[in-house]
């Protein structure tokens, strides 16, 4: 079995290959397309010789052609970035700027990487229908939702989507409750970084009305909660998910990042500078052992600091740093894959009929939630089998979450639309249609400048 | 036939007591209650001369006690402002200064108005329920919407919310195109304040797309056009009503406003205040040809400069009062009656089944959109008729129409939950719900604030 | 304004022409198409004469060619009746030989029916299309519903189906209860021959529980309420109109007809024989009163037995004919329309912007009954207006309900799809889909026997 | 791990448990529980020696005491028949004497024994809910959704319905298409014996086309096709499960029964007679042999005569004795659990967690079926996993069949109130209420002489 993996450099990749190395799933062939260069020396070559370190010799390769990575393959997993983290940062601050949510993957910023990413994937998916028909793309893009839903409109390629976060919520939920993560059963539903849990029950006993009632708890149990208002979610009656912040928290969120001073966008791009340059440093004065200690370090530190400035207005950067120093750095081999590539590698699992199972993923509609449409691409637990992903039905949602679900789905659907024709008024047009844009004027304004700043990444639109 | 007025010394109601005796309704008796002395000395005076001069003599009556104007009423009008002009200012300053839109009736400013006024009219309705079971209240007090849904889940009143905005779009759209009225059907539908028209069709004929062709053109032959995107409301496929503006353009609002340097609010309550005084003047050395005079001219100088400040960024009052000078005062008598009366008299020739027909309403949503709950008030046409208000079915509305209305009925929901409990929480947490509100914190700051500068008249929410 | 009837000849058209003449509906010229001329010298010329009778010479002429009655037409009434009364006897045969419900417009019979009218009355629709591009055609032609489906999705004219059933039915319910028609609103809805009563308000207060609980009281009240279990309509907890009878008593229809000898099919073709013998023996011994007096009576026998043999198995028609003689004739003049041609007068009056008003009508469904296509036809109240037919929203029907006009309309679609491509085997399938037949084999059987014996009527089904 | 059987003497039983015991599931115990003796003495005997041979001796025990077999168990299957093979012949009678569709579980046959069933295994379900209320009840007591319909609203038992119909039909679609089980899709949906299977995917590539395009074939491949009209099917662009046969062709049913001279229930309560007779006969000459030999051989017949009568008009009785004599008896050991219990042992294999999958189980609609009630009990593909059953979203069912589903679940609905009521009418007016029972006239008679033919069981409706 072969796997291809676009943006094989990108700074995750590392860990994401240890996981799957010492995962069930049998990748005899793991192949990583990276354009660039610099890329391919220091993360690509970290990964290709933790392979060998892991016992598994020649099992990663690199490349710098999209289709010697993608003949042949059977899945193929997307982590690119279009523009990398540099563009990322001018997402943010077009944004950021007018008091607007500037967020990596929620209303402009998404809208930005969308533009520039939807038309490089679509590319590679027209090569890998041709080299690979029966490939399965599985989609960790971001924005994950629009970008599965552009693969899956104007594509001939199998795409699922994947993402962490309601999966690692249920986790979260399950720990502080006690239960058997097996013997919990959920309702989940949304779209990708917009989805909530309205049920949660254990042993066929409904438990959500405990979590409600505990939620102060929860907040300080898991820092994932600490971002809600108890009493909000308590009206709610249903969990949000993390992302959900930038829905209910827009001002305080813009408030939080200017008092940091730097937008989490800036922080990860000198990050990853520093990660690169560690990773290229070790293997200059060292081995994959030094490399793998600078990155899991380094990457420690990023995790530790995850949505704190948006949340908090202070990154706590320092104290991450002097944590992970005292923690040292993780051990090479061993681990359990996690986080998105454990749920990609649930999907690959049921999808190869070795262990079929529920997972939450990016997938067509179909009957999952009544109010939108066949075949928009929504985010929820599906049977992921042999014969594909069958959607499971979601129960009813809060009202409020389904005028938001209503209107962003929207937006990506009209987002889809201007990257495929290239049409810059669409492109402003579903902005405004998003719920955190505050009208057709301003999106205008910020595509307008979107498509000066992004150069060449942005370009076709017209 | 008798008819109350709740409000009755508002500055509209001269102009709606001069409709309503010009116009078939036949009511023997005008009731118009009134609590400030100044209003019934003023504006309350007025409409009782202009009753005299109109040939019908103690037709209208005014009184201090609401029971005494309510008892023995067939219908009620309510047209209170809970806190006058001077508490509207107050409900858009502390939105603006947010950057948040601070209208009258959408967003905090409409939030804070509900909250104003919901108790104060419930209360009426315990009066007319034991005073009058029968009768029935046509309720003009903004928010239209989110009153009429109080009333209709809280009281026993039957109650119609009326608002002249799609119908006079309507018109304007048959004017634009030639159409006769009358032969011509529609779509239309959402909420008050959030609605869309879809089909437009004359004779038969589909028509909403050569609407949408020649929008450019709309604009120019309607200033309540003049404030959309052509090229939005063409891609969205449907005509919304001018206050959907807010929703549209809440950063251009916020802009304008600020450009003009005082808000609407601001502004009418210098009109309203110069209008009463010109009014006690002109009784002072005058009759009610003088007063008529004084009020008709300010009362056009505030229609002329209707919305202006907020998509113009500019009041135009010179140009209005300059225009409305050289004119001259209208004439006392033989007006047709429009606008909000106009309705109004169209919903009772409809209950009193001398003439049924379709008018625009506010009433509770049965099947008419497949979205909502049966008890949500919406607007959408209905027949009026002898046997009540039955709503039309609404046809498909566009899926960011359904998103954003959606959200704002369970905003407005929640939002009586407060008023009724008055619970201070729950009315941050409802606002925290409208689609214009970035967040639970800044609504609860909102909330707050209001709070304590509305003094006595929301120290009912703890 | 011209109106032109196809089926001039009909036996209901001398009385829907004294109804029309007595109306407010100003028509100039009502054209009369009839191929056949023994009924042209019948009951034709009984209409022609009555408008001579009535002060209005001139008025009607008869004519056996569809383009010269079609030529300027506003408004069509089709009343034709293909194959004529034999027809209608061997639908019901083939059906009710093999036990299964053998009604004129309902099961085998109207699929029969509509299977010989479907082809002759488009090709009438293709005509009008090209003479009166604007006209409007209303329709009484059985099966209502499955006609003017096929007229609505396969020719370019406008379309109202028109029944009386539903709304006699409420005046019946309001004479009952002592209610002023105009103060009743009430929520109705299904298909044509296929229809339930779900709310009845007077004066805003439900009263459907007091119907339901008084049902053996109205079943002696009226005849229609008499065929259905008391208790079965309470369960339902809404009241079924007559037609429903042959859903909810098929078994006890084939038994009561069985009992009775012939069924309503046979009794009607030997009416209609009789009364064509008596006009025309009336002409030739007398004048026009002779005529009538010989029809009035004979119209009045055949109404006063309508259902009898169904629902009692004895056609009563000896104690009818009893009756009707010693009441004497009708009058010729001063008749207030009612029936269906009251009905089409309401569409009429409404279309023409005279007076908008509610009527039941066969429309398409648009979104009035949720669960339902919106190109559906459906029978549901409407507002009738000069800009069209709006349907009204219709509120939750019981859910057996929705089970029989699902399946009802399916079969429905699928019989208008037959008689289009005219492929006998889509016939049979259509059929099978009917409620009340017992299988695509037996339908099987039918279709063939309904080819075999209506010759050249049903010749073009291959 | 604890099972208990209510029910222990069903002839079916010996059959699974030995296909139990060949399992991985890990019974420790598995209680019988059988009030009547002879059963216990043939049957049960069967299953208690089958046990000691295949190495698991005491595996198996046999009670009367209903309260023994429950305590502590933590499944619990029923296969209990109230009224015996007796009763049954009955239900079919009552209503194959009216030409109306007298088969076990559809129609009038299953409303009788669901009437006989419902109050008996409620009050199982209370000893239950007492001595185990952690426990699940695996229910394939006919008719299987309405007796879980029962037990799921009016006990706190856990229930799942198991029926091998939908996934039977599966296996053999994909054994007729040569694909591999593993990598089929498909979409099912309905209710139980009332289904149909709207999409058959392998490996993405939909193939129900090319299921529809060779029905003729498939009928010739398997005889559970074989009742269905081709035409009907492509028309229909699903294909039903076998017994939607009933509703299909309910006169060519009455037919066949009529020509074969019995019915269904009548032969199988001769061969069931003849199988206990056997088998005592065997225990009294032999062992545990020779009693498994006569009893697989006329299992062997009654499976391969199964809905031959229904079908065909003739049981086929003779020849399939003749090829089961032929091939000589079942061997004793060895078989893989198959039907029935290989349907339940897939659930309890989910919802102990050992292994979560998709099986097409009855359960609490939730959202799956959307035109249907969350609560009502559907037939649908789920996810049975250790915390709990979650239905899979199911896509669009044909129109027709949505009809027939919707009536059938409201009669089901109706049945189950009049069974937990006793009230007599209910029962009557529910039965009105199937597709298959031609008035509410003829459903009065059968239940009243139901009533009268069943003595004892049905003596609690008045």
């Amino acid at each position: 079995m072969k796997l291809a993996v676009l943006g094989g450099g990108g700074v995750r990749i590392p860990a994401f290959i240890r996981g799957v190395l010492s995962s069930r799933a049998a990748f005899d062939e793991i192949s990583l397309f990276e354009p660039d260069e610099f890329r391919r020396q220091t993360t690509g070559r970290l990964a290709v010789e933790l392979a060998d370190a892991l016992g598994r010799p020649g099992a990663v390769r690199l490349t710098s052609e999209a289709e010697e990575a993608l003949q042949g393959a059977d899945f193929v997993f997307s982590a690119i970035r279009v523009g990398g983290d540099r563009a990322r940062v001018i997402d943010e601050e077009v944004a950021l700027r007018r008091g607007i949510v500037g967020q990596e993957t929620t209303g402009p910023g998404g809208c930005a990487m969308a533009l520039r990413t939807i038309p490089v994937l679509l590319s590679y998916c027209e090569v890998l229908a041709r080299c690979s028909p029966g490939a399965v793309l599985i989609n960790f893009t971001n924005p994950v939702g629009l970008i599965t839903q552009a693969i899956s409109l104007h594509s001939g390629v199998r795409v699922v989507g994947v993402c962490d976060t309601p999966s690692s919520t249920l986790d979260r939920l399950a720990g502080f409750i006690g239960a058997d993560r097996d013997k919990v059963a959920f309702s989940y539903g949304g779209l990708n970084h917009l989805g909530w849990i309205t049920s949660f029950t254990v042993d066929g006993q409904e438990r959500i009305g405990t979590l409600l009632d505990r939620y102060e708890e929860l907040r300080h149990f898991d820092h994932v909660f600490a971002a809600f208002d108890p009493a909000q979610v308590r009206r709610l009656g249903a969990i949000p998910t993390e992302y959900v912040y930038y829905f209910y928290e827009p001002a305080r969120y813009v408030a939080a990042v200017a008092r940091a001073g730097a937008s989490r966008g800036a922080d990860v791009l000198r990050l990853n500078s520093e990660l690169l340059s560690a990773i290229m440093k070790a293997f200059g004065t060292g081995g994959v052992s030094d490399a793998w200690a600078a990155y899991s370090m380094l990457m420690g530190v990023r995790r530790d600091t995850y949505m704190r400035t948006d949340t908090d207005g202070e990154s706590q950067q320092a104290r991450a740093r002097a944590r992970r120093k005292a923690a040292g750095p993780a051990e090479l081999g061993g681990s359990r894959p996690g986080g998105y590539e454990g749920v990609a590698l649930q999907v690959i699992d049921g999808l190869t009929a070795r262990s079929p199972g529920e997972v939450i993923v990016n997938t067509r509609n179909g009957a999952s939630l009544g109010f939108l449409d066949p075949d928009d691409i929504v985010e929820v637990p599906a049977l992921v089998h042999g014969g594909g992903v069958s959607p499971l039905a979601v129960g009813q949602l809060p009202r409020s979450a389904i005028g938001l679900i209503t209107q962003t789905k929207q937006y990506e659907r009209e987002l889809v639309d201007a990257a495929v024709t290239g049409d810059v008024g669409l492109a402003a047009l579903a902005l405004a249609v998003h719920p955190l844009v505050p009208g057709v004027t301003v999106a205008r304004e910020m595509i307008s400048e979107y498509r000066e700043r992004h150069g060449p990444h942005l370009a076709y639109l017209r």
